[in-house]
């Protein structure tokens, strides 16, 4: 790292340079004086070096240092020195620089927040001024962080035959165009480019092309409303394989996690468990469970629909959970539950409960309908002990199964059974191929239209479409979805059975996607793949909770990047060139 | 590459593997009937491997093959036994399989063009069918290459102390804006985003933040009329340091580039010569010669102005290279360097020739003017020797030099000294800051406008602005630039004098640039980069002449994606949505 402008970095002096002469470059993190002295910590990326003047046989260049302020840029010289005082917490602590020369390579104004670790700056206030919050230990740390990922994924997928191929960011609208960003064109007024929103297409293409393993980290585009934490321009992991089966892409895919998490986190990752989407749904109330704690659902249909109860009889599912130890909830945390359960993220309409106390007594909030008897039953069914607490919804299977996993998650959260620094992967297989929506009364592709279903459904994949199964699955990683994939069909008619399936007329599925469906009449081999988002990788092995920390430029909850001020406005002149007009339509 | 469907790939197989029980899958590169025998290549990305079939012994076998066709998919499984004609020319050359079971997985047309590395389809029809021209070896080849490239400059770079950064697509429109692809917002209407012509400003942003050392292969966007074998969107190896100087930069670059040269080509480059922007004008009439051959240009003012030839003596420089063993063309032949000099793209009003005869006479088309005597003193300057022709050009200085130029690059071609295989690299340094537009009289910024001066010549910017260097230096490798840098101003001062050499207001820097000028304020390092063009650089290692050849899904020269037929027109529900109207202005 030596440059013509310094002989060592900020971070590498130690013992072993003594009394040599340096040169170092970099910022002021701090200045302090005592007694006689003055020091500086100077910062780089690579870490803190002090610099020491003695102001008894140095006045002068302890007077210049009195003019500098945090953040200016300096150049020192000076020899390394012994401590007297040594910082063990830093590799540099044992030395420091008695200075004898300081040339003011910047200087700048009063950061408008401080560079620490814990700044005292505001979230709006640190993204406009973006470039001084990277400055922070966490933040620059997040990034050398990602890059450390990225190549250690690029080495590892190169090392098993895959080959990185740049598809193009400038193509054709989807059909799924409604969140297309797109492209006005300059040479064919009227026309318009997309930004892609993954190279789905242009990975299946290459497949067709024979390159038989495919791999891609890339940028995609999508324009939706922005709910918490995903952002309009997001980064894959993006792969592809040729002659596989569902088998070959989780084991090719499970080598990379199982890598990644020894080579990063030094942490051996055991073969992933899988369980399938529907005892996801049945266990988990979700098809991304966070695996790192049991309280796996109970289903308590046949010993609480027998009594007077309505709410439970009349329930497709009346299912509970076994908070172990919490019997002895207060009144107060128990009714903080129910409000949690009846917020309308969650939107149940309520939640029985029944301790079960250390006394073999059981106490619920439906003691009216059932006796002790009953409540006994119920806590056998549910493997409940003395000194745990059960908790029960009811309602439609589906409903209240994710309500329920809501609530999981947040028993989970209470007794701090989600533990940082602890990482369960989980394979979801088996997930359903269509989806029926209500509104539009028609089904949607789960994955999307080239997953193919299990060989063993084809067959009833006209007359019960909705118990088709894909082989699509999900790699989740405490709880959040990491990555997903599936076998596309390569079949041109198995393809249009498919889109038939959809609600396609022949006529659209060629409009939308007829060259792929040309392509696939040239020799199309058998193909599948998988994509990982990457800023949520980066966010999952790093412990955050949210993926803005691990990209240089976030856009903004709004989509806008509040440093450059963009989007904005262009000129007329701009516009006429292109063809359009800022108009909003009757 | 073991997968459920194949033991091997059709690349792998030799003798070492005989009588191993294997299963292929591939497509049928050609089905060829010899005596008794059938025999399919069957073709992978790996490899090719010859399948074996005898009619007398699996007739059903090669009566179900005469049905399949080329490019069909097909699944194999059978024995590795020796062939009795090998073939040398490849790794799977010794040995056949003797077919046993074929599986056919998909059928294909008969594709519109042969899948050889000589195709019989025109450019046109196999940019349409570009997943089929991918299948060409030439082609395929040149994607694996790129990939090769690719990652082994990230481990250089990263084994460096470079990180790889990814900065945003979707940011403000530039000065340059007209050359900016814009993305309209949904959720501000009448606002744009731009793609990014270079990460330039993010890069100089993360120097700012203390980065230290970035790089990034990054796709770049250019709305700009397409000259030949320019791409909207391309690919640059991206990068910034901090705390250097042009020596440190051009050093680390030198040093990347040798690595490539020796781990890709093999070949060990010495120290790249450098010249400056002043000597490459002068030598060579370019600031990018190709400096594999000689024939620097000799100026022959002095002994070409002392007679009546009005044409030289009018002419600001009389300048002339030197064709070994070209005395001797034709009269067509030099009817044909004057037609050359004479086309609209070179732009020369004629060309002047001496010839030096082997037996010490001369002749020349202006022979009306010099005598012998004269035509020798210009041999003599020229150090032409017999044999030799002698080519002559004159008018204006900057626009001869380039005119000679293009002659000169025409001869090589000729001589057939511009040899493939061969590479020449050369740092031009020593730019002109400011260039001066007739058209517009202003000055432009000959890089971009945060270049920054040499120290020496600061001085003069607002005295002499258009004697002022710049601490900038382009890479150039067989006369194609491939790579270009600079030093970059870190004073607001100096950037200050800088914008108004170049006839902004301070309002209008203020407005176009005042982020990043704020962003300098709060101290911004010493620091400069360079990025190199990916696809170009791929092109001149593999000795091509077209970038495009190295790109998965280029454009065509018309901007358009011809297989996915983009740009394309969108529904009026998102153009509303958009708050756009497609319309021409007045």
């Amino acid at each position: 790292m030596k440059t013509s402008l310094r002989t060592h970095t900020c971070g590498e002096l130690n013992m072993q340079h003594l009394n040599e002469k340096v040169t170092l470059c970099g910022w002021i993190q701090k200045i302090r004086k005592l007694g006689g002295m003055t020091f500086i910590d100077l910062r780089d990326r690579y870490g803190i070096t002090q610099l020491a003047f003695d102001a008894a046989t140095q006045p002068e260049l302890c007077q210049q240092i009195d003019s500098f302020g945090r953040e200016w840029v300096i150049q020192v010289k000076g020899t390394v020195k012994e401590r007297y005082s040594k910082n063990k917490n830093i590799p540099t602590g044992d030395i420091e620089i008695m200075a004898d020369e300081i040339t003011v390579l910047n200087e700048s104004l009063t950061p408008p927040f401080t560079i620490e670790d814990e700044s005292d700056g505001g979230d709006e206030l640190r993204m406009r001024y973006r470039y001084l919050d990277l400055r922070r230990n966490p933040v620059k740390n997040n990034l050398l962080f990602r890059h450390k990922l990225s190549i250690t994924i690029r080495n590892y997928m190169n090392h098993i035959g895959f080959v990185e191929i740049e598809t193009p960011f400038l193509v054709g609208s989807t059909p799924e165009g409604a969140r297309d960003f797109v492209v006005p064109s300059r040479l064919s007024h009227g026309e318009f480019f997309a930004l892609p929103q993954s190279p789905q297409t242009f990975k299946q293409l290459l497949m067709v092309a024979g390159f038989d393993r495919y791999f891609q980290i890339v940028k995609c585009f999508r324009d939706e409303d922005l709910r918490a934490d995903r952002q309009p321009e997001f980064t894959q992991v993006d792969c592809e394989m040729s002659f596989v089966t569902q088998e070959d892409v989780i084991q090719i895919f499970e080598g990379l996690l199982k890598h990644i998490f020894k080579e990063i986190k030094g942490i051996e990752v055991g073969d992933i468990e899988r369980i399938t989407w529907a005892d996801a749904m049945k266990y988990y109330g979700s098809d991304k469970p966070d695996a790192r704690f049991g309280m796996r659902f109970v289903e308590l249909n046949d010993v609480l629909q027998h009594k007077e109860f309505k709410v439970f009889n009349q329930a497709e599912l009346v299912v509970g959970i076994v908070a172990k130890g919490c019997a002895s909830y207060t009144r107060k945390q128990l009714d903080g539950l129910t409000e949690f359960v009846k917020r309308p993220q969650v939107g149940a309409s309520g939640l029985v409960y029944v301790q079960c106390h250390e006394d073999g007594t059981f106490k619920s909030s439906v003691d009216k309908f059932y006796d002790q008897a009953d409540l006994q039953a119920v806590a056998k069914k549910a493997n409940a002990e003395p000194g745990d607490l059960i908790l029960i919804m009811a309602g439609p299977r589906v409903k209240t199964q994710v309500q329920m996993g809501a609530l999981r998650l947040e028993m989970g959260d209470r007794l701090g059974l989600r533990k940082k620094g602890e990482y369960k992967l989980l394979w979801v297989v088996d997930f359903p191929l269509l989806e029926w929506d209500e509104e539009t009364q028609r089904y949607y592709a789960m994955h999307h239209p080239f997953t193919a279903p299990k060989p063993e459904h084809e067959a009833i994949l006209e007359t019960k479409p909705g118990e088709v199964n894909a082989n699509a699955y999900d790699i989740v990683i405490n709880g959040t979805e990491v990555g997903g994939g599936s076998i596309r069909i390569h079949d041109k008619n198995l393809q249009k059975r498919m889109f038939k399936a959809l609600g396609f007329t022949e006529e659209e599925a060629q409009k939308q996607f007829g060259f792929l469906m040309n392509a696939f009449q040239y020799g199309a081999p058998p193909h599948g793949g998988l994509a990982l988002g990457f800023d949520r990788l980066c966010a999952i092995l790093s412990d955050a909770d949210s993926i803005r920390d691990f990209i240089a430029f976030p856009k903004n909850n709004a989509a806008r990047d509040v440093m450059l001020n963009a989007p904005s406005t262009i000129s007329d002149a701009q516009l006429k060139e292109l063809g359009i007009k800022v108009s909003e339509w009757e």
